[in-house]
């Protein structure tokens, strides 16, 4: 979103609050819940998102003058952001209301980094706006190598950068990949998402994103928002995204996270999911197939016995009948396998697996 | 070190085990103990380094056979890695050895990532050498941005990295700073570290680097070794380290770790660490300075008043009269201040503070 029009929206919040004062009605401030009770799985599009049930916040009212004013106070200064042409982060924020505030109201309103952060995403959902597009950064964690350039406007510089020619290094997924962000050009056929930056490293010493013509993205974990929008992006563009993960909760959590969203992070909603995404490894069917895995298996904790059982009870994953087969053979082995494991036998194997996985379509959808 | 001589490293060890063997008597494996009493801190050089204290591990001894064997083992498979000229985590190790030694031995010699890290700590010592050296990867995190250049050999390829032109992103310091990768070119007139990725893309977005002529580098947190690594480097290239971290248990923390090395990593010794640098901010000190940023201290937490304490009690640190002063304030006003801090007033004023403390020369030593 470009920043005249972020700026607008701000402005209208705050001229609708004007008019009320006008007509000497105390100010409001609708947002959309975001409560597990509001939280849907969109059929059509294939993500979690928030539902419609609105609440609407009351400046005369005991109970939510504080909340309310620190709102207005984040949306002013974001608004002052946009107009500095400036970024910071959540922390920055925390500190220009810390500054302002504590001295006009003589009081601490925010002492918590995370008590703004929650104001922040109502301010998201009531403006349909992100907070990237409020000049607020986020963390930054994946990386990306692949036949990809990207033309970056930063800071008052223009930058092409070749996602091809990053060495050992590869790029630094930003916390923003929208404003002031474009794919340049673009030649690749697919995009693999490997769960861990070790295993992203062994892939791309092995040149394996040349070879193969694909994007090699790691979230290095659980995905940022930037990751997150990138990939989406991608998706747009028509590339078929696969991806690596453990055969574990903190595997399966990643995948789906970056499939449908999760659930208290819903409110995204569609600009940060892709559905289209498949899930080619590691499972535990996989033993059958490459039988070295076999011993190389570890045993499953507590915690990945009760996501499988969590997962089988979510409507938009047990509908799924390979994910329904694969998390009942973790129930039943009580094992799980790591996408480390594949270098076991051999250092290279990890592109060969990879290969076999998508040129037979054997995934998980 | 070359591959060349890391693997006559490894021979060298194998050859003298061979060589015991073949006398009759069972082989012997020599380390340096690293254990706190034999942790020392290197007067001359400024570092914290394991003494001389020498332990001698038997094979035949029913204690340390099995521990004797892992070592012996990871020798092994680095030395294939070495052939191969391939890289791998730790974790890769790992599964390597579970696969090779689970078959022959018939039993899980590594069940734990764990297990195996101390015992490549172990080798390092013994042989002198790096596990970089090795072919072994560790995590990575921090970034720089800057006029520099980087030759960079990797999976069969060369490319030239021109850390100026990397826009929002900079460049995402490797494990291995020192194999296969050169400084091409290097213009600037310092080096300075932020904690903080978040003040790193702040001072960033000021193209805070290209108007001081500067550096700019974020260990993101902790230091990886990769990131003291490249931080001694350029200080063996005469340009002065300066560091921005929070005033308290964690920044501190961080601080030191760069400037002298921590008691459990002291094994890496002076390769790792930069006596040289200094610690520029922020202090408590700086409330006289910088009046606004009185009302932005946050109260100290426990770990932050202990963390002082304990400071105060290493002879390396509590000769240094300043940092005794600064870290008297923290215990008298029981209170701390992060570098966020700086953002408070004015979002650029981060910059204007740096400039300011290096000018006049007001740091820690």
């Amino acid at each position: 979103m470009s920043d005249s029009k972020a700026m607008k929206k701000l402005e209208e919040l705050g001229r609708g609050m004007v008019k009320q004062i006008d007509a000497g009605e105390g100010p409001t401030f609708e947002t959309t819940l975001r409560t597990k009770s509001n939280t849907i799985y969109d059929e059509g599009y294939g993500c979690l998102r928030t539902g419609e049930k609105k609440e609407t916040r009351k400046y005369l009212s005991v109970a939510q003058a504080r909340t309310f004013m620190q709102t207005v106070a984040i949306a002013a200064k974001t608004k002052q952001f946009l107009a500095q042409d400036l970024h910071t982060s959540i922390r920055g924020l925390f500190y220009q209301l810390k500054f302002s505030l504590g001295e006009n109201l003589d009081e601490d309103l925010f002492t918590e980094q995370s008590e703004s952060n929650g104001l922040i995403e109502d301010l998201e959902v009531a403006l349909k706006i992100k907070r990237e597009d409020l000049h607020l950064t986020t963390d930054r964690k994946g990386f990306l190598a692949g036949n990809m350039k990207i033309r970056d406007k930063f800071g008052g510089e223009e930058t092409i950068i070749d996602l091809a020619k990053q060495g050992r290094s590869g790029w630094s997924i930003p916390s923003d990949v929208d404003n002031g962000m474009e794919i340049e050009s673009l030649e690749a056929d697919y995009v693999l998402v490997v769960e861990k930056d070790a295993l992203w490293q062994r892939l791309n010493e092995d040149k394996f994103w040349k070879e193969e013509n694909c994007l090699l993205v790691t979230p290095k974990g659980q995905s940022t928002r930037g990751t997150r929008r990138l990939l989406r992006k991608l998706a747009d563009k028509k590339l078929p995204v696969y991806c690596l993960m453990d055969c574990d909760a903190w595997g399966w959590y990643i995948y789906w996270t970056i499939k449908t969203g999760s659930m208290n992070l819903a409110y995204l909603g569609r600009d940060f999911a892709v559905p289209e995404s498949r899930f080619i490894g590691v499972t535990m069917s996989d033993i059958t197939e490459f039988s070295f895995l076999d011993k190389l298996t570890i045993k499953a904790k507590d915690v990945d016995i009760k996501r499988a059982e969590e997962m089988m009870s979510y409507p938009w994953i047990n509908r799924h009948k390979d994910w329904v087969r694969e998390l009942k053979l973790v129930l039943k082995t009580k094992k799980k396998i790591e996408q480390d494991a594949l270098q076991g036998q051999r250092l290279t194997f990890v592109g060969e697996y990879i290969k076999q996985k998508i040129e037979n379509k054997e995934w998980l959808s």
